[in-house]
């Protein structure tokens, strides 16, 4: 594979490019035409909100429903939105043109001006509002962040018995030392291709600092598997890398994550999706995700001391009542046993109370046996 | 180079560990000797505050003065500290002997334990009491975080024209695709090593988002440069590269920040050090980094539009005060100028607002003059 892409490949960016394009082209010449028909211009937008999420339980994925609101351009309340998806339309397909990306923020000021005629009403008064706006372009004409040019913020890094191509450059993820290799913000087919991977499973931990302590132990090559972290809540690339290791090559994905509501809903989103992002769970939720630990039961098993014990806050209490309830976690037995010992244990645990137990007990005996035991949340 | 680390290095690494085990030794052994001596046992801790920090006018740098406060162990309100201090030694002491790293929260976990004979009296109450020993610990015997094999967070991506070898793997950053490198946390010269470098400088910008920009428009190609990004203020990781990039390779480190109170800080902590990590900046602080920009005169000589303006606050005012009084900016005319016309404009402007010009006119543009015209204050 040459430093360039191929030839094969920018055919394909080239298609999903005029894709995209047209759709916008759609969108905007609906304007004129209706004006000419002497009819209102109006663009139908999906209702990204709690009431339009539908749990597909078959699929084990959320998703967005069928309701749309229209978007009127003679309406007081809505004209500067509709002025605003219009404008943004604008900025895509300018980004398409030059074959270049921007980050939201970028697409924020790119579409930023004062309104000729008046003295000093902006086109956007927040960049709240102009993500906003990209979101609804992004259902409204059913193309993902990526297929509009704009990227995710980039977080997140990886090391494992796995090759890729980046760009056109080859990136053994064997032989990144301590760093590791940096998820990108857009890991669509088009930027990143699988090359060479023998790794079994991918292991995705919460936090940069216990990636460190699997990658210094060499986890990923004596248990043969990938090491993924997302510094936190993943972002879209890192979601978007796992849901790629998942589906394309065959790859289970087991996370180990705090146990508190926070880690419980950093799963939750891994595997079904999310609420704001439910138009995009079927190219970014998991359904098969494991959640190996930190597990409730792991106080008395492991025999840890009452140290790593951090007591429930109310807050802590309530959104675990909550994350119960989830029409995913409702109907299943494990998670429900799994948080209800969290709340009558009465305290949460991290990853790394189990330094308490040794440096390197997480890396050489809790993972490994559960690993083996196949012990885990699914 | 092979995959594992050469004798040679082994051997340095070694011999670092054993100077910082005979510190600690030294300092634990002092404890049964006063005690056999019948005297108290005490140590002394140099004062890590504004107080005790010195402004090396020649030097360009942030230094830590001489005072020191006597941590005692017969002084109710000294004792615990000190036992901390000693708790901590022997977690060090152990990590070396393992040869292995562990996070500040994975120190406060290995460190944390119920104090035996009490109820519920446990050795640190929170982390940040840990994290204070631990830099307690690193002035008193004079030791680095990393040779006391404790890594900071890791943030911050590199690419460009060098070649290093982290911990025995090639790592060709002129290949790493869109995603890039991702700095360590710890970058001393037993785990990261410069191999060969083309580059003519390093350009640091502030955001993933804005480095993404310059990535993508392959900057570092064209203009020879290695490019990094510190996600905000940088890394002790990504300072200390930077550091070492410009001792090691002579390359000048040009900064692209947002021209309001917290860009020039930033550049501020990179060129001069900070308060708080005084006692580093001899191996953190870049005297000769310059500020390409954002600059105040910018709105004018790039004939911006009203739409970048960011008003300044109260609080931002009252910052650039006091960053015009740092002994490091009072005496530099150029950075009298920029605050003072910052102040005169009465609004901040970021990166991204060059974008409102056109997508890459930072890149095609405005750092090519600026470098050209070497532009910049330093």
């Amino acid at each position: 594979m040459a430093k360039q892409a191929s030839d094969a490949k920018k055919k394909r960016i080239k298609e999903r490019d005029a894709k995209t394009l047209g759709k916008i082209v759609t969108l905007a010449g609906d304007v004129p035409k209706k004006a000419y028909l002497g009819r209102e211009p109006i663009i139908p937008i999906p209702i990204r909100a709690r009431s339009n999420t539908l749990w597909n339980k078959k699929r084990g994925i959320l998703e967005m429903g069928d309701n749309k609101a229209d978007r009127q351009l003679f309406n007081l309340n809505q004209a500067k939105q509709y002025m605003q998806t219009l404008l943004h339309s604008a900025s895509v397909k300018e980004l398409i043109d030059a074959e270049k990306t921007l980050s939201l923020r970028g697409m924020f000021y790119k579409g930023l001006h004062t309104i000729a005629g008046t003295a000093s009403e902006k086109t956007f008064g927040a960049q709240d509002d102009s993500d906003a706006i990209l979101e609804d372009l992004e259902v409204a004409i059913g193309a993902l962040r990526e297929e509009l040019h704009i990227y995710a913020k980039k977080r997140g890094t990886m090391v494992g018995n796995i090759t890729i191509i980046d760009n056109g450059d080859e990136i053994d993820c064997r032989r990144m030392g301590t760093g590791g290799y940096a998820i990108p913000g857009i890991v669509e087919p088009d930027v990143i291709e699988f090359k060479k991977c023998e790794a079994k499973f991918v292991l995705h931990v919460e936090k940069d600092t216990v990636w460190g302590r699997f990658n210094e132990d060499r986890f990923w090559e004596k248990h043969n598997c990938i090491l993924t972290e997302g510094s936190g809540q993943p972002t879209r690339g890192v979601r978007r890398l796992l849901r790629r290791l998942n589906q394309e090559l065959k790859l289970p994905i087991i996370c180990v994550l705090d146990c508190d509501p926070w880690g419980h809903y950093i799963y939750s989103v891994i595997k079904q999706g999310s609420i704001s992002l439910a138009f995009e769970s079927e190219r970014l939720a998991i359904p098969d995700a494991k959640f190996l630990g930190i597990r409730a039961k792991d106080y008395d098993e492991c025999e840890l001391s009452d140290d790593v014990k951090i007591m429930l806050t109310d807050t802590d209490k309530k959104r675990a009542g909550e994350i119960m309830n989830y029409p995913w976690f409702k109907d299943h037995k494990g998670w429900q046993k799994e948080i209800g010992l969290m709340l009558k244990n009465g305290f949460k645990m991290e990853v790394e109370s189990l330094i308490t137990k040794d440096i390197s007990y997480i890396t050489e005996e809790y993972v490994p046996q559960r690993l083996k035991k196949q012990d885990w949340l699914d």
